[in-house]
């Protein structure tokens, strides 16, 4: 039984890959320099894939402690560039979701920050699986570009105060590698490796502060109250070491933020929302944001007001004009529309967001692999939500696709999605709690 | 966050390694169609050594039960071709050793136990690290090849009863490839991982019986009992499943065995105990693996007869001879010889197998990577062993190497490696137990 020993003939003048991986294996922590040089390396190519997967699976188990965690998500920054956005005016201040079922509300609240005096550089991200992505969204806008230069992201912030688009691939690279291997080897549900790859990318955007919206429930990446409180807990640590103003709030994700879940019918809830007459949840879910991040900007502006006088929607038509866009743009209509019935009477319980957001997926909404197109069409309106009443028969969800041969695997994924009973369920705030560093 | 679903789009038509990882990695049991998907897949090149790898340090924390131990070992053996031994007239029957310092029981045993009337198709390794192998030692006799095709193997066995050499290509083709992973991977220390990738060998070898000396102690992969218990029962298992006869010996390995570590010296301490001159440990440890082998081998044979009257050296010398050698040659001899010497009178109490085995290596015996070399003529001679009284500054171990620049670090290898005190340590019977199927 051959076994390698830790002092070999040869004193290696790095450190060495496997040894670093036993380490963090049988729960050992790794020092800042192991960590600087495993992830420089890897971004090098000079740790191989396999060994990386193998520490990534380590790191899943033996987690990282605040010290690994920081020194790993400062290797991540350091991988790469950072923007400069200390020659803007306003105070800055993002906001970062991480993921949910109707969840458009990035489209309201990046402009609606902005026209209460914040800059907001928003970098976004694409859906994968039952989770939309903010930028697959805004394309179903006819000429909108979710892809700008540095300089064309400092532009629109200065013109419109706000700009939703993709991370370049200037920041955090080490990030972008280890999320596509984190991503086929089942180490993405990692509290440390979650944490440092949304940190990373926000810290280098340069943003000078931060709300997490972290979504708890059956349509969210934490289905738990406790990982999700966890991984709010440790973001909001990252930030504040770095320097970022970093807060969160725990909010609801089971069942559908809104009605639309979709790309172009998100799109247009979202601009029916800024001209205030938004779902009451979706709503009450942007101004608690809202409220958040301009606290963290040290800005007193009524988020409340900039909602329902139109100073949000003004801006929100200056960024999408301003990133190629065409704000009074038709956008694209399914060819197919079917309705799922109520089986019974009574009121609406349960709707549950996975379901949905696992239907809206298969009608042609998101993508199985990161390289597919999706459909700016499909989606899944929810005719009814939770604590409404329904008639038998009545319809309850309507299926948008261009695609009919979709439907039948869309219904597949509703099964035990709705829950009809002959009460209301209990009304609960859709802010959990609050964060703060 | 995006998140991959379990029902994609398009339902995969094999099953998918991600999912499989991570039904691993969160504690389920893989099915037989499973397991035999992925190590196919992977011997394929489908499945790519990153998610390999995840894979099996997934298994390094959750482990494998004993369905899934069976179906992955036999998913190995069915990677490759099984060797036909039924032609022989003599029963068959192995020994395989988990590895350990001075353990050159393979060149004694199985002419021994071919002179007592078996068939002994000892397929065997090599070394890395601290522990030597038995190719490496037996190519320091001049001529001799460890590499012979299937015909050779037969045609050496009915000659000479018994063959040592390497395993062909075509035995599990699959353990070769996770092997290689596993070792850069830190993934090598999983007690199901090493009983099927030893025992996918052995059986594919096609012995009707196999005994294994599960090496416990500071030299040997085992350093407790539990684990080397837990080991041996697992092996046992497979190989009762498989129709294998197979039992287990726990031996000690905290000193080295005999007083020779290296090459050439193991062969010539090997050829001393055939003809009757062996360190006591060594017969012991011998005769009771021979009487284990004839046992499940059927035979009554005594082996202490055949190694006492020169039955089992001939069986020795006609092996190697059918192997290419010559069992007269001089072997070499090293440039450098110098000893160490006791620091204070007493008796000896513990001489550590792991830093003499370290010393070796570093003395040139052993290799740092699989391509490297070995030096026939280094190694270390223990010239007193536990129980022994020494006087200070009586030379208690010899170092032997071509290369004096080796010395100094093979001194600090031997730090702390003997100690000496004023009663001779307890004797124990270097066999701990047995464990039968």
């Amino acid at each position: 039984m051959p076994m390698p020993d830790p002092a070999a003939i040869s004193e290696p003048v790095a450190p060495d890959a496997v040894e670093l991986i036993r380490a963090k294996r049988d729960g050992g922590r790794l020092s800042d320099a192991d960590i600087r040089w495993a992830i420089g390396a890897y971004t090098r190519g000079d740790i191989a894939d396999e060994q990386m997967s193998a520490l990534l699976m380590a790191v899943f188990f033996r987690g990282l402690d605040a010290a690994e965690l920081q020194a790993w998500t400062d290797a991540m920054i350091s991988s790469g560039e950072r923007l400069d956005l200390s020659g803007l005016a306003a105070p800055t201040v993002d906001k970062h979701s991480t993921g949910g079922v109707g969840d458009k509300v990035s489209l309201v609240l990046a402009p609606l920050v902005a026209s209460c005096g914040a800059a907001v550089p928003q970098l976004s991200g694409r859906g994968l699986g039952h989770t939309g992505g903010t930028l697959d969204k805004l394309e179903s806008i006819p000429g909108w570009r979710a892809t700008l230069s540095n300089a064309e992201i400092l532009s629109v912030l200065a013109t419109s105060g706000c700009v939703i688009c993709a991370a370049g691939a200037g920041l955090a690279p080490a990030d972008r590698r280890l999320y596509a291997l984190r991503d086929v080897t089942a180490t993405i549900e990692s509290i440390p490796l979650i944490a440092s790859s949304i940190m990373s990318k926000k810290i280098a955007e340069g943003t000078g502060a931060l709300v997490l919206d972290v979504k708890v429930g059956s349509g969210a990446f934490m289905r738990d109250l406790a990982s999700a409180r966890l991984l709010a807990e440790t973001m909001v640590s990252l930030g504040s070491a770095h320097g970022v103003r970093t807060s969160a709030l725990l909010t609801r994700m089971d069942t559908p933020l809104g009605r639309a879940v979709g790309n172009a019918v998100e799109v247009e809830e979202s601009v029916a929302t800024l001209r205030g007459h938004g779902p009451a949840d979706l709503v009450a879910v942007t101004l608690a944001l809202a409220a958040e991040m301009l606290r963290l900007a040290g800005l007193s502006t009524d988020p409340a007001a900039a909602l329902a006088d139109g100073r949000a929607l003004a801006a929100y038509r200056t960024m999408i004009a301003a990133q190629g866009g065409d704000p009074d743009a038709q956008l694209a209509t399914a060819r197919h529309r079917v309705t799922v019935a109520a089986e019974t009477a009574g009121f609406v319980r349960t709707l549950d967001a996975r379901a949905v957001g696992t239907a809206a997926w298969r009608l042609g909404a998101g993508r199985a692999r990161k390289e597919d197109p999706v459909s700016a069409a499909a989606g899944v309106i929810c005719l009814v939500k939770p604590g409404e009443q329904v008639a038998a028969g009545q319809p309850v969800l309507e299926l948008r696709t261009d695609d009919a041969d979709r439907i039948d695997r869309a219904r597949g994924a509703l099964a035990g999605a709705i829950t009809i009973g002959s009460e209301p369920p209990k009304a609960a705030d859709p802010v959990i709690e609050r964060i703060t560093g």
